[in-house]
């Protein structure tokens, strides 16, 4: 397949080049770097299979070449308010890339008449009120809160893809996305992995936003990646949860990377204003992905980890 | 004030037109005509303050002379599946008026310096669990259902709005209009009103989809647009309710219909699943337009539908 990614220069954009380019596909990769990296990209520069578009995905896409597949997964991700890279920061791009970056790339899988697949996200299920949390729970979003522009943009993706496949016949399907973590994720976007890993290596203290007792389950990418392929592979158009089901605590968490970087600073605790709409909870019911993609998370936390901190090791310069 | 009014054909924005007009000020009408009517402007054709323009807003604005202020209420808006007119049947159209839409009416507000309201909906609140509904009810609404193509883009549109009031600084205020009937509504839009009036001057029975125990609250048109006055000469951007917070059953109200039209043949029923997700209770809490505003609606339900029902025996030629 020849298949169109766009944020291919971002964290989960640059995992998905390499695994297409290491399953025999083509890919061109579009991203405007807003949030993505270069040097998510640097070791494709020289495949001959990769080719990559300088582009915002809000103005409208033209490809020379037939398509077969398009993987929209442009958007600012991370909610932090503190990082410049966070979409509290970037409120009319991640709107812009949630509504007419899905607009153009839906033209675009019509005209090439090529599978899609939309990175939505656990956000769309906002602060739930239902665990663990199935496709068919609706959700607990603000409209206008302060996480409304990712949030609301990624519901509006997927009303739009469903509009698209029921009333235009597009080939579409959608994932809803759970904390993942890994290899590229920015350090400097705030998210808490990159967080604890940067001060674990740096032998500070782990900073816990409240009492560390809210729980997040985390995804490995590699995993997350299957179950995309997997997803695309398929002729699933209704919303498919992926993430890892595994529940722990932010303070387990912690203590995990301080063990595994060898940091004997521990944690500090932080009043929770910083994240006030931060869910306390948040894990996929993956039974969907079981039986419908036969898809299960393989990566251990400390094994994921282990590769995490090494990434950053090796960012950071520290040997 | 010189205001800019889209969906100026349609059954709000024509009224809006009206009552803009006769407070003295003068008014730009855009409509592309989808769910709109000439008919409802045909009036308004030799007026010197009223100009208009032929226009789908989901194409960039560009409008000659100042603005003051800008009312954004284009889009289909019936949710009715067997109308040609229902949003079910113009999926992409709703999808692009409340997306596209809203950023080109928001990036013209900014260019001019205008005030700015947006037509949002009770839809937002999906089919609650809270009763009556408050402002900070943040809904119960399904991303991928049968109508995510007007609720999701009208939960995306404000989310724009607020993203361009706090980052961009534009003067924007979003109403969210609940139930509201009277004159120039589409009598063939297969929504309650239009279709049970037009059942009773035809002297059928009226057609009652389920039991008839779910309520609506109704609001009197006039009322509505004195809310929407209000709100666009106050300086107050979050979301505020407007609507009738009067409960009348279904069944009730098609007895009253039948009773001021002078219809004997009463009501039959029909299954639901014309409606599937049609919501079984939805009042507005009024208390915030109460206080910031100083509205209440003041047209008793009988008043108000003998006048709709003037207006619809006048369209259908009956004497």
């Amino acid at each position: 397949m020849r298949i169109l990614i766009t944020g291919a220069a971002g964290f989960l954009g640059s995992h998905l080049c390499d695994r297409m380019l290491s399953e025999g596909h083509k890919v061109v990769g579009l991203d405007n770097f807003v949030t993505g990296s270069r040097d998510n990209l640097v070791h494709l520069v020289r495949n001959k299979d990769f080719t990559f578009k300088r582009h915002d995905v809000s103005e409208p896409i033209t490809v020379p070449g037939k398509l077969d597949a398009i993987l929209h997964f442009a958007s600012p991700a991370s909610p932090n308010p503190a990082s410049p890279f966070g979409y509290p920061n970037l409120p009319v791009e991640t709107l812009k890339a949630g509504s007419m970056g899905t607009f153009h790339t839906l033209d675009l899988a019509l005209i090439h008449q090529a599978r899609y697949v939309f990175a939505s996200t656990s956000e769309i299920y906002g602060d739930p009120l239902e665990h663990p949390q199935k496709e068919t729970y609706w959700g607990h979003v603000n409209p206008v809160g302060p996480r409304s522009m990712y949030d609301e943009a990624k519901r509006f993706s997927e009303a739009l893809i469903m509009a698209y496949y029921r009333s235009k016949g597009a080939d579409t399907r959608i994932v809803r996305i759970f904390n993942t973590y890994g290899p590229r994720m920015r350090l400097d976007d705030g998210r808490v992995v990159p967080s604890f890993i940067q001060q674990a290596l740096n032998k500070e203290p782990l900073t816990i936003f409240g009492d560390g007792m809210q729980t997040r389950s985390f995804c490995y990418v590699n995993d997350l990646v299957d179950g995309i392929y997997r997803l695309l592979l398929s002729s699933e158009h209704l919303p498919v949860n992926i993430g890892n089901p595994v529940e722990t605590s932010i303070l387990n968490f912690a203590a995990t990377i301080n063990r595994l970087a060898g940091n004997p600073a521990g944690v500090v605790y932080s009043p929770e204003d910083r994240m006030d709409s931060d869910p306390q909870r948040r894990r996929p019911d993956i039974n969907r992905a079981k039986a419908i993609l036969g898809w299960n998370p393989k990566v251990d936390l400390e094994v994921g980890l282990s590769r995490t901190i090494e990434y950053f090791k090796e960012k950071l310069g520290i040997k």
